[in-house]
């Protein structure tokens, strides 16, 4: 472990300037002090005089700080520490047209995982009023226009991480959605596995959380068809 | 959905600083501009100048973008579009300290639904040397001092996510690991379901994707159970 975390810090060392020093720093100062959200921070030029640095390198990394949420600028009482948005700074950065193409099969693989891994809080949380909603959308399904069908997928499976009650994982999915349609739209055809939406509809409604992950599987097949495929070419191609 | 991305739109308008605006209108001329990794940008003054608006402005704008790993300085060539690190800009956010309880919570059940969905990429990706080492990491499982365990279920957890072959959920798991330090030691007692490590190593050898999911259910089912239960009080509180 601390090999692995070691390779990371050397990581980010590099191509440093001031302003990511003295945003380090002011890190550090933080955390070592305890600061806790509400707490007011020391004054920009207070920070300068202490650092010996200029005021507008300061200024550069309390606007990163600002822009990752982790400080508020209140009225009369100055800078504060604030409740960090933790996705914030993830979805600034999370564009398909910028994004590598092995981190996009990446995150790609996460959905599935995450879709698989979901059933046993969808057991713990769904509703009456959840399911009938999920019907609703799934009757919907048959329609063929391309377009309207991966709006569809995206209703369908985008209610599932609503249904999971995790506030943060259905605004994670959210964000992840650009690079799901990025990727079936660079596949050839639109392709699903034998079980749709209405049968996991169903299998919400009258079947247990093993009969729901099976049936999620089954309709994510094509997908993980797709992995075992490549794995074995790259063996072969070793 | 256009309903729900209204709201996020107008959430991030709130309590804009002219380097906020300037940073929007920078990312929106990237992409307008089909801007490609590598592709020059234009000079801090020129972009100054075009914006009508302070160098310094600009100068806080393009840190930003530099923190995120979106451009980088080169000698010579000046400033350039850079493959973002997509996991970086979250990761500076990501303490526990600074989490609000509700989020931490998320995170934790994130856990939980990443590994028991992590089965069928473990089957796809597992190699002979890799069981060996979790073979190894489990064998030390039987010692007892608390530190030493929490310690090893890193370990163990950690292997899983590096067998599953994929960078950035690797990379996640590991940054989201002083979450479930803050969680796990914030317990009264640590607790583990009845299948130990050693049993999920078997499962690995011996069954099949199905087995091990069932074991790993077993193995975090006291956390599991700690959702159901705290589940039902909710609702009896309501």
């Amino acid at each position: 472990m601390s090999k692995y975390d070691l390779s990371q810090d050397l990581k980010r060392i590099t191509s440093t300037t001031m302003a990511d020093i003295v945003e380090l720093r002011l890190r550090e100062y933080l955390k070592k002090k305890s600061f806790k959200p509400g707490d007011p921070l020391p004054k920009e030029l207070e920070l300068a005089e202490a650092l010996g640095v200029s005021r507008n390198v300061v200024r550069e990394a309390l606007s990163r700080l600002r822009m990752l949420g982790m400080i508020e600028s209140k009225k009369k009482r100055g800078m504060i520490l604030a409740r960090p948005d933790i996705l914030g700074a993830f979805e600034r950065v999370l564009d398909p047209l910028i994004i590598d193409k092995d981190t996009l099969q990446d995150i790609f693989e996460l959905r599935l995982v995450l879709e698989i891994g979901l059933a046993d809080l969808l057991y713990i949380r769904k509703t009456d009023k959840d399911i009938e909603e999920l019907e609703h959308i799934a009757k919907n399904e048959v329609r063929t226009e391309s377009s309207f069908r991966i709006k569809n997928e995206i209703a369908f499976h985008g209610k599932l991480y609503e249904i999971s009650g995790n506030d943060t994982l259905k605004r994670f999915q959210n964000m992840l959605l650009p690079i799901f349609g990025y990727v079936v739209a660079s596949e050839k055809e639109f392709r699903s596995g034998k079980v749709t939406h209405s049968d996991l509809v169903e299998i919400l409604k009258k079947g247990n959380k093993e009969d729901f992950r099976q049936g999620m599987l089954e309709h994510l097949k094509p997908h993980f068809d797709k992995l075992e495929k490549t794995e074995t070419t790259d063996t072969l191609t070793d």
